[in-house]
């Protein structure tokens, strides 16, 4: 069990180049083989050896091209969206070298179908004894519905009403084989009961589908369900749904807002305020003086090119603003794609002459994700006072370089984190939900 | 390079209870953890050891329920498709614990997009170094689209024209990198040259998907793609797009009649005969002497019930003839599903009484796979005697228990193989294609 004391972390990750800072490939120490394997081992065995609750897969369905309505500068300079492999078959085999570490990837509720989803997340909880998490996405950008293209591409508030119609049928599904439906009578022949495995026989507005599912109850009973959303009707379906939020709040001030938001909006549903964890995005920049750190950051910074920033801020604002002139003030940006990133941004300018430049290397450097900076006793007390200060559960940790930046923290964070009480030092129980201290309920 | 002289093997799975062999998961010897990761690593561990060409996970997308119009007789006996996990996932984490043996599954072309289908192998493609093997189907039974229902159910051949358009479209998808796409320039940040990486911009009956994939091109190019239909239009479908043909046929004067077919389908495309491997099912049982073989195929045989075997052939056959007496004949049976098993079911009929019980227990054995029964040396004889015969490229081997079958036919079968000089001794390249002696081209 958790203690009310302890904190939760997650390794933050894209398969791919980049992950929210845009420097990660650049990596001026070695070159990171993004596309092979042997990359996200090491990375998932070394968060296991910190004993990170689990470690993350964010996804998008489709290359960015808003930025100059071409994909040329996104493809060119590599921004987030450039390259982006399947994490579901990379959970699976992350699966196979890890015993204890949780297992999350994004899947979108607009472009595919709740059988599917339902058997791909039920088959990673199998094979990873219960390790598996889901980050619900609604799909918000144009280039998506491109790919997709006989699916109708929806408004923001419908696609999450579609979004909750989707849960209700995956739920189904997973629901579908009671815990004890197998028999396994092998001298007898008698592999179920027919009793305990039920149709589901949901005909809905967007869905129908009959069910059961074809595969038994799984050790987690469902994977964590993720959510992000930080727009009213997002974090409406966070309350009904999530067990974990991920945040990215630019200062401790925006996160104890958030975090009050998020137990005001479970109450509104009759949930506990710790039935869904908040872990705020940040990004550590670890050395043994604070201008050693500081430096890092600088590095790092120096290596984020405007233009990729751009280029992925005008995917996730879905606006192209590549008409404007460089220097105009980002105020002057419109946006109809993700709410909060471009909220976060308006307000870090508000007062300031932040440029649409700036905007680009603030973009590019972490997608807006605070950055905690300074040696690993800093590191660990801003992390301990934010969390102490009810403005988190947690962390999700985003690497400027990587592996680098998970060596730093494992190496050196954590063991400060350990010996203050605030973090495990071993795992207590195998499953997802053990380490983050929940009970999977039968009934929603 | 493969030479014409030696053969192709793969092992045949399901990622559940049974595969052909209905008696898989009663092996008296001992249970079988069909739901737990470390069994399917073992078995994919001893396959190449055994050198064999690639794994294989079938799959479909609903229970059985045809038979009685209930899912009670599978479900309680477990019959094929009481329990499938989603194979993807699976493939992943063989991937991470392999290193030559290629990696199949069945994806749908009817109940997914192209867009996820075409990252899902891509994916598993890079991630293995250029394993990955994807068999197309345009799935069959009524179960499959009520698990789907805002999917319009498609008749046969119209099944087939949409799953054209949909290799179309993941075919350009996998071509929208450039091999030399990628430039890697850390130093000056330019990650790719948005010049070979290209929008596909597919706008057709079935489909519209704007492209590039989010992902380069992937070592193989693209997966392997196998087909299994065995139908009119199944096979022109194979004849246009398949690399390595499944067969399930009973007896070697039939192979030999379907390799004939294949040969004359693929000239009529204009490709050379081995462009496409022909692999026929079998299931050997192997022992010390011909009568201990025989004791085992009918201690198997003897954990097969009728009633499960029914109620996969119902489903297989798309037609619930619960309400024919179980002595009547199987010419009464008709079916709107696969044509190809009813059809090898009536031609075993033909001139024999055969009940509607003995053909649950033909199919429930094996779903009419024809079985090698003998000493090691028998079975590998045989297998030489349909090669050189030029009535197979290979074998898909299905296990009657597992991982049983498999020890004695690598420790055995495959060493007589080895010395007739008819397979590998070592793998001869790293991918797929190279254990299969194929060239991937670029353009089709």
């Amino acid at each position: 069990m958790s203690k009310a004391s302890t904190m939760h972390l997650c390794g933050f990750l894209i398969a791919g180049p980049v992950v929210h800072s845009h420097a990660i490939w650049r990596n001026p120490k070695h070159p990171t083989d993004f596309l092979g394997l042997a990359h996200y081992v090491e990375i998932a065995q070394l968060l296991e050896r910190g004993r990170f609750d689990f470690l993350f897969f964010a996804d998008r369905l489709a290359i960015a091209d808003r930025y100059g309505a071409s994909h040329r500068t996104g493809i060119r300079h590599g921004d987030q969206d450039a390259t982006r492999m399947d994490p579901v078959p990379l959970l699976g085999a992350l699966a196979a070298v890890t015993s204890h570490i949780g297992l999350g990837a994004t899947r979108s509720t607009t472009y595919d179908a709740p059988y599917n989803i339902a058997r791909e997340f039920a088959t990673l909880d199998h094979i990873s004894a219960g390790r598996a998490a889901w980050n619900v996405v609604t799909s918000m950008n144009d280039g998506e519905a491109l790919n997709f293209g006989n699916v109708p591409h929806l408004g923001h508030d419908e696609r999450y009403d579609r979004a909750d119609e989707f849960m209700e049928v995956a739920f189904g599904l997973w629901d579908s084989w009671d815990e004890d439906a197998l028999v396994l009578d092998r001298e007898n022949g008698i592999y179920a009961d027919p009793d305990k495995v039920h149709y589901l026989n949901h005909c809905g507005k967007w869905f129908q589908s009959r069910g059961p599912l074809n595969i038994p109850r799984s050790p987690q009973g469902r994977p964590v369900v993720i959510q992000a959303g930080s727009s009213g009707r997002g974090k409406a379906f966070a309350a009904r749904w999530s067990e974990v939020i991920f945040a990215l709040q630019p200062s401790l001030e925006r996160m104890r807002a958030f975090k009050a938001d998020v137990s005001m909006a479970l109450a509104d549903v009759g949930r506990p305020p710790d039935s869904s964890k908040v872990l705020m995005a940040m990004m550590p920049f670890i050395g043994e003086s604070r201008s050693e750190a500081e430096e890092k950051r600088d590095l790092h910074d120096s290596l984020v090119d405007p233009l990729v920033g751009l280029s992925t801020l005008a995917a996730h604002a879905n606006a192209d603003f590549s008409d404007l002139p460089l220097d105009a003030s980002v105020e002057t940006v419109q946006s109809s794609g993700s709410q909060g990133n471009l909220a976060a941004l308006k307000s870090i300018a508000a007062g300031q002459s932040i440029t649409i430049a700036d905007a680009g290397r603030i973009y590019g450097r972490g997608v807006m994700c605070p950055r905690f900076v300074g040696t690993a006793k800093d590191v660990a007390e801003q992390m301990a006072d934010t969390v102490t200060s009810g403005a988190a559960d947690g962390f999700v940790v985003s690497p400027a370089f990587l592996p680098d930046t998970f060596e730093d923290f494992v190496g050196e964070v954590v063991p400060i984190l350990q010996e203050k009480g605030l973090f495990r030092r071993e795992y207590e129980g195998r499953t997802l939900r053990d380490h983050l201290g929940m009970i999977a309920t039968k009934d929603k």
